[in-house]
């Protein structure tokens, strides 16, 4: 029987270990014990879900699927050509098939420094710690004297205007506008300025045009400011200085989000060492068109972390990408072992759908664009059906639909120091 | 008007606050921005409920009563003579009375380093470190070659056989039993062990002999080992020392859990130099019939801090009674402004519950004695009644019935380090 081996429980990690289930031996490793649905990721650093909602254990998402097994370890290293995974705590494991799936971290563009600043958003850890920023920036405004400093409070700048930005930018106007609106008394939270930033001349630019504009507009009227074709190039605990058409800008503010870019895993560094992978000036992992590397037939990479071009244009790095991967992996692994061969990948790009704030969102279907309601109601309905437990699905529609017609929040912990 | 500072939102803070609001300008102080219903919290460590779930942002729960502020803030001192609070940022803050709520921490009996191995349960963070420890404690099983290692990592220990204990053994051989039952391959997660350490004769020592029998009973029917009359002596990373009957003896474990005694705030001390209170051998603030410190007629001190005799016995440290000291303290304040002088504090008992496991608990009510799922019945409906708020109460209602159907936790995430 084949013994494959999967580095990582996203989407890819966790759809190609089902795919495999039954037809070969699965072990899948992980450095966490659950998988994070990390399209939602945005609504616990605002405040909307708990990360219990968004998230559930490996085991238990594997439980009915015979000859998977899920191992808590990080990989440190690889031996090639003896297949071998070198792990932190154990004995080196033995594969037939190796998957990579380590997805992808926030990227600061070479400035490091600025993570302490402006988090990021890829883990639970993340989204706590953003959401600790966000709530405590408005206690700190009420506990200031000086008008001027409150106002750096009550400034919230996101950095990156895609589907991340948007919604992070939208849920940050709600809180101020309906949330907290009667929760305190020394300023009216919805003096909250929220500022959304990007280099490029739209926001959501990977979007069609008309899209991109509506989103804009229905950002607006929620009371965001877009301000597009600004560059950061300083950043520390008072503020950031912008690189814009007119020249260098001072932005004062005390909590800066970073949704600009993500850097793929360094494992990917792993494979080029031990495996001869080629890596493109990002970083991620050039991948034949069954997904594999070349030269390891036995070594595919998934997800964030590959690099494949389709009809001209690299495939993005979201979640059906990864996942119909992970599907197309264990279909090559299981043609391999009835001596077929199968064709090679193929994305089916089935939309894009982005929320911007309550009942407003753009979505894109090819030639079929919708914007506002629609596009939000779709965005809910498609967002229900993946959460990946039952559970959680019916909580999280529980506490939706309690903040639809509440307007209240029910996450809001600040945690931690 | 009188300008009432409460210190602590806890039952104490919250239930003055929530009394006084209409009658007095209240500024409740607190360092963490919500209100957290401690006695679920075994549940948060034990993967049940999500810590969002047991707790509500203060400011939501303030926010229908006039004249009340929250201020995320830290005492740091008293100037008992001018009525001023001293603040970690803000300038002092002066009362006309103030309330002092801030409750009582973990204690390691002066084994401070004891901290770092056996988690104690009084906050988020706690409980998030403890249910990191128990989950992680099986992963490390499931990697374990060596037989005698892997049963080190399935042995657990809960130090303190009082309420917190008692459900968290409980809640610990449930996990084993049922939760994790099918999701490892290299054990069986029924061979797990669970002891449960007192150094008193029975568990549950403040409860009629009667229900510490019968609680004794339901934690071994679930598995769970009582080991009562014993002393833990010395502990580290891989196992504990216990003074026994029979001497001493080595228990090797790698997961101790302290729920052995709680500690009154620091804040006890600041009273002492500030304004001569005197505090009891373990640091509890000694009050006056009336819940003020001798001396000082406008300072009150409630809940775990407070030391108060009634019919010749110490008040216990548990929620009702703080909730009971809050609203009477109140009363006090608004009869002072009239002019008026109210009877001594009284705290009237309602009863006590304990739950152990699925469907059974144990409930006494002075001379009415229950047992098993009848006790566990009114436990659910008690704490149901209690949850802050409206959508708590009903995801936490939701997310039990789900467990009690399928045997499964959904919060079983090991996040941080």
């Amino acid at each position: 029987m084949q013994n494959v081996v999967i580095l990582g429980g996203g989407f890819g990690g966790l759809y190609a270990a089902k795919a495999l289930s039954g037809h070969a031996k699965v072990t899948l490793i992980d450095r966490r014990n659950f998988h994070l649905f990390q399209p939602l990721l945005y609504q616990v650093a605002t405040g909307s879900l708990s990360p219990g909602e968004i998230a559930a254990p490996l085991r238990s998402l594997l439980r009915g699927y015979p000859d998977t097994f899920v191992l808590l370890e990080e990989a440190v290293g690889l031996d090639a050509d003896n297949r071998r995974l070198l792990l932190t705590h154990e004995a080196p494991i033995s594969y037939t098939h190796l998957i990579v799936a380590t997805g992808s971290g926030n990227h600061y563009f070479g400035h490091n420094d600025w993570q302490a600043i402006a988090p990021g958003l890829k883990s639970i850890e993340d989204a706590t710690a953003m959401r600790h920023k966000i709530l405590y920036a408005f206690e700190a405004a009420e506990r200031e004297a000086d008008p001027a400093v409150r106002r750096e409070w009550l400034t919230f700048v996101v950095v990156g205007a895609g589907p991340t930005g948007v919604e992070l930018a939208g849920a940050l106007a709600e809180i101020a506008r309906d949330t907290l609106r009667r929760d305190f008394r020394h300023f009216r939270s919805e003096e909250a300025q929220i500022l959304l930033l990007d280099g490029s001349s739209d926001v959501l630019p990977a979007y069609p045009p008309d899209l991109s504009e509506q989103a804009a507009r229905l950002l607006i009227r929620l009371g965001v400011r877009p301000r597009t074709g600004v560059q950061v190039t300083a950043m520390d605990a008072e503020g950031l200085t912008l690189d814009t058409p007119d020249g260098d800008e001072r932005l004062a503010t005390r909590t800066v989000l970073w949704a600009a870019g993500v850097q793929p895993s360094a494992f990917g560094r792993v494979l080029a060492e031990s495996a001869g992978a080629k890596l493109d000036r990002q970083g991620r992992v050039m991948v034949a068109p069954d997904l594999s590397i070349p030269g390891h037939p036995e070594i595919f990479v998934i997800g964030d972390l590959a690099f494949l071009e389709q009809d001209g244009k690299p495939l993005p790095g979201v979640a059906p990408v990864a996942m119909q991967q992970g599907r197309y992996v264990a279909a090559v692994i299981r043609a391999q072992s009835q001596g077929r061969t199968i064709a090679p990948f193929r994305y089916r790009n089935k939309g894009s759908l982005a929320v911007i704030g309550r009942a407003a969102g753009v979505a894109d279907f090819g030639r079929l664009h919708f914007h506002g309601w629609p596009a939000w109601l779709l965005w809910l309905f498609v967002h229900l059906m993946y959460l990946a437990q039952f559970r959680n699905r019916v909580l999280v529609f529980i506490r939706w639909g309690f903040q639809y017609l509440s307007f209240d929040r029910g996450a809001r912990l600040i945690t931690g120091d």
